[in-house]
């Protein structure tokens, strides 16, 4: 049995290695296009940032690691350019031809490029090893002073902070009316008024059409980071008969496997169903990738397991400050046909005399099941692990007067004996 | 309608402001022997430690805020010596009578003082904020060099801390052979070396029994610390003829009710339903107190609200690290019945780059059902946040399985793409 995945990063991986433990016999081979495997994407902003000191950092194991350790034949450099399912092998862009009885889809997401004048070099994105590279080249020898950043999702905010802690005066536009393409008011005020505070302009329901050095939409600069829309690269998939779901990435069934038998798709490229809603979602997240990857690779090795979804957590660190969202904003929830009640609370995390900041919660539940749906947590300590709590309350449907109850540790070096949770609840409950 | 609370501290004041709340036409008398209400035992290590400036920064609230922001009459220093239920009255030190219509009983915990030489000067406990004012003096006026602790739970250890602040060599004795009464020798055997690292030495498997100055079970000392064996204060109930449970606090239902119709209990003198047996248990918790106040008043006010339990969930802080549980240990699952299967990792909590500490997460599961049924989590950072989500599952009654596809928030200043819970619960699902 061969087994072929196309892609190497966090997915690709999760799979290869998966399936070799299902499968000590199988043959594995795992095509990356680009020069290096299972590297960490998610840390190039903290390469710019100065925290990772070099890129060699971010990179966690080597084809050679792979193909000793593991028996997976890792091959870099090698752009697959086509899949043949009827005659099961796939094409590489040298004319080589690689035969494959299963195989896994995993060839990422990428950034939106089509905006005009993207290809200038005062012009950057941050999707490969390259990008962070030739940034920070820039930020280093350019020393520029005034920066454009082109969408308020995660990416958009961490370069925002990257960009201050390099000196530079920024401004970020994004098309939509909130950020982190949350549809939520209050969430985007907050973020508005914290990064204000840094110097870092927001410029809301703005769309930028097109860049050119010195100036976008008005506003002068000496570089501009393009951090929008995020897309599923899916056109090999689709030029395969590998059907698309409504979201525009990959339909997969709860076995990750694609509408043609035996092929697989994790991560980036593939759809995930949302835990709240049960509909397919495109939420490319690294969490996912290596889940869906593990499932991915376990299924195509003979095994039965399923990914039952995401919640849809994140958090992304904002100037110092931790901004965390799981499940649906009210708004979201609206638009899924829910209807929802949301409640708003600033509690300091820990006693005043260990100096807790104020964490802010908001909870949103549906009225009809009273369960809790939705969470943002917002703090400078503790966002992680009060999201983490939230994440696995959704995950399990739990009504909003049962999170009330919740059994959740305090002792004052770490929290309140009323956590700022579970008085989100109590002030939820009153408008349940 | 007369509400009568006997004790003014979590549990009694949660109960007296939220039957305000519920009922604003009802006669509210709070009965405190203490000299202050309100105030928060589990800072008084962290006024020793000097984190606290002044023992009037615990205290919350003042029986003045009571009277005229919540029309409650708060009483301190008024000792409830008797309750007459046939005559629906309570009895005080000083001779009055005070009639009730519904009665709650909030009279706490104190440390075990039963040991033979107690009342020495050189001997002290923490449980009134007299204590800690007088251990504070002693402390800063006789510059003690070393000191003997009684007992390992986390007052205990919480003592072990402040007392090396205080640059002390401390020796700590507990009569079990395991830390936290948790039955756990992974987690023992973790804590002791942390502990040896701060040169304090834990003496396990020694029962104390007498203490005299200078010198405990062979031990030369300064001064000892009694922080061994919480015990429910029910003797005044017991004589009242409300039923006490096997555990020896009061036995309640769920609504938190005694076995006299219309008398209440809540807090440290009282049972709680674990949620993993269903059976009652003796946890005296701040936050347990503070929930089934607010469950008892709500009821003493004519409402009907349910407790549902405890996971048991705790963290205590010890020299630095913090360690946290929830649910059963191995043993503790045996002695209930159950067939646990357990699995221990140590992973770090974040990137290398972001500094990441290793952080150590045990799980319990139980073989039949597959449900998470206990936890521990060691870690200088984010323990808090973890134990949360396990207790969260626990409540939830989550299996393992699903518990290794939770949806937890990464990004590499806050976690590990794949969160040690993960980890845990993939090794744990090796085991099941």
């Amino acid at each position: 049995m061969r087994l072929v995945v196309i892609g190497g990063i966090a997915a690709g991986l999760s799979a290869a290695a998966r399936a070799r433990r299902c499968d000590p016999s199988l043959d594995i081979t795992v095509f990356e296009k680009g020069p290096a495997v299972a590297w960490g994407a998610c840390g190039l902003p903290y390469y710019l940032e100065g925290q990772v000191r070099s890129l060699d950092d971010l990179v966690v194991y080597t084809p050679e690691y792979f193909r000793r350790e593991r028996n997976i034949a890792v091959r870099t450099g090698c752009e697959v350019v086509a899949i043949s399912h009827s005659r099961r092998q796939v094409a590489l862009a040298n004319g080589e031809r690689a035969p494959y009885d299963r195989l896994v889809v995993a060839t990422g997401a990428r950034l939106d490029r089509s905006i005009d004048g993207a290809g200038h070099p005062d012009i950057f994105t941050l999707s490969t090893l390259e990008d962070a590279r030739r940034l920070r080249c820039f930020l280093v020898g350019k020393k520029p002073r005034r920066a454009v950043i082109v969408g308020a999702g995660y990416l958009g905010l961490e370069m925002a902070e990257v960009l201050r802690t390099h000196g530079l005066v920024v401004t970020i536009f994004e098309a939509a009316r909130d950020v982190l393409g949350r549809q939520d008011p209050a969430l985007t005020d907050a973020l508005r008024k914290h990064l204000e505070r840094f110097r870092v302009e927001l410029r809301l329901a703005t769309r930028v059409e097109s860049v050119e050095p010195g100036c976008v939409a008005g506003v002068p600069c000496d570089m501009v980071v393009l951090a929008a829309g995020w897309r599923p690269s899916v056109e090999l998939a689709a030029e395969a008969g590998i059907q698309l779901g409504r979201t525009g990435a990959i339909r997969v069934s709860e076995r990750m496997e694609t509408n043609l038998a035996g092929v697989f798709a994790a991560g980036d490229c593939a759809e995930a169903i949302h835990l709240v809603t049960g509909r397919p979602v495109y939420l490319p997240l690294g969490t996912t990738a290596n889940k869906t990857g593990r499932v991915a690779g376990a299924n195509a090795a003979g095994r039965r397991e399923r990914f039952p979804g995401v919640a849809g957590t994140c958090i992304v660190r904002v100037c110092g400050v931790g901004v965390a969202t799981t499940g649906l904003s009210e708004a979201q929830a609206r638009k899924e046909g829910l209807d929802p009640v949301g409640a708003r609370v600033e509690a300091p995390g820990k006693p005043r005399y260990f100096h807790g900041e104020p964490v802010t919660v908001a909870l949103v539940a549906d009225r009809g099941t009273r369960r809790l749906i939705g969470a943002t947590v917002i703090g400078s300590e503790g966002a992680a692990g009060r999201i983490n709590v939230l994440a696995t309350a959704i995950t399990n449907r739990m009504r909003v007067e049962d999170l009330e109850q919740l059994d959740l540790a305090y002792a004052p070096p770490f929290a309140q004996v009323w956590d700022p949770i579970l008085i989100a609840a109590q002030q939820l409950m009153k408008c349940l």
